[in-house]
């Protein structure tokens, strides 16, 4: 290769670098709005804070409008640059990521409608703490989920998955809790239905959390752990 | 170009165009799976029938290898083929169309447990008819969706996903009236809340739908319809 050829490819590749690099920052800026959104809605709920609702479910719109730019500069690298093995996993695990994201987004809008009707209502005496709860293991979830997809640690990807068992756990607990009550208290119904749809939004907000550190584990090993046991995902992150 | 040259350029693309077709059969099987899932789930519910949603959960591990190898030869075509343009946009459209109909599918096994434990309980005298419905309409959608898909009819997905909204309004009838059912009869609450999960999981295998018709216009109109109106969705679909 002679040097002008030797340059421009390496000129090329770190072109190419910089827009992987893009790529990622700007899946963890919209990660970062996911996570404001989450903390924001829970809150609401909690609160009783009928105005901080109302600003989560406009800014839905800002989700969407970056997983729809980030999908668009995905196909515009592969398109420009074909890339191959690990820089293609790492566009793939892009547009993966990006649209659990955007549902993580929905639920969180989904919260901070209930939270509006939630605010009308007679306050529980619990306060919402069991929801209060759910919601801060799930915002940290999908915190650490992003931090291993920012330094694409397959190992820390795979226990943040295993918190998630967690998590269900605890919606459970919080599901079999709000039945109690709806029977006790049957004037309690149509509330008490709205906490419950907001701990299930939690619990999906769980799952997406766990579908990305899937796809960090993909990323890094190059290993599909979709659909395996969680001893297989520990496996594979390990590199075993 | 000489004839031996146009000669392999012809069979390399007559290979490719068979890779593509042949994702595109695989996602039609994969949708054909999750269809009769989600047949046999509702009936199940409805009919009350423990051995056929028996049945329907093992059959969730085909749908996710399905998931998992058009996955694969989803990155292997990329990496070997470098497609562009709208080859490229086919195979980023089955990619998100298989993440959909793997989520319709776990929807649907969600369905089939409910309907297991709904048939160990008394049975209601409306036997479930409004989930029959449901089913039904949902049922039809994922069907019309796969036939747009298979199609690629823009103007036919845009009219399918405009459907979805009758199905949502469904679904909230549902809600409002397993409400009302649950005030009369406290005793009831755990078993209209299965109905109600049900109704949901409906519901999402509907949003799912629509989601795989807004990647059949993207796919043909080259332009992303997601988070625009339905009006804005028929335009882009009519190529306005």
């Amino acid at each position: 290769m002679d040097i002008d050829k030797e340059r421009l490819t390496h000129h090329i590749s770190r072109q190419f670098n910089a827009e992987l690099e893009d790529l990622r920052n700007r899946v963890l800026t919209m990660g970062g709005l996911v996570e404001q959104q989450i903390t924001d809605a829970v809150r609401a709920l909690v609160e009783g804070n009928t105005e901080l609702a109302e600003a989560v479910i406009p800014r839905d719109h800002q989700v969407n409008a970056l997983e729809v730019a980030i999908d668009e500069e995905c196909t515009h690298v592969i398109a420009r640059r074909q890339p191959a093995a690990s820089d293609l996993r790492l566009i793939i695990a892009v547009i993966k990521t990006i649209t659990d994201l955007e549902r993580m987004g929905d639920e969180a809008e989904r919260i901070a409608r209930m939270a509006i009707h939630l605010a009308s209502l007679e306050r529980p005496r619990s306060q919402y703490l069991e929801i209060q709860n759910l919601g801060d293991h799930v915002r940290q979830l999908t915190h650490d989920a992003l931090d291993a997809f920012a330094r694409m640690d397959a190992e820390a990807a795979a226990h943040v998955a295993q918190r998630d068992t967690k998590v269900d756990l605890e919606y459970e607990g919080i599901i079999r809790q709000s039945v109690t009550h709806m029977m006790e208290d049957p004037r309690s119904i149509a509330r008490i239905l709205d906490v419950m749809w907001s701990a299930r939004a939690l619990e999906r907000i769980g799952d997406h959390a766990r579908n990305i550190c899937e796809y960090v584990i993909y990323l890094v090993k190059g290993k599909d752990v979709r659909h395996t046991s969680l001893e297989q995902l520990e496996k594979t992150a390990r590199g075993e």
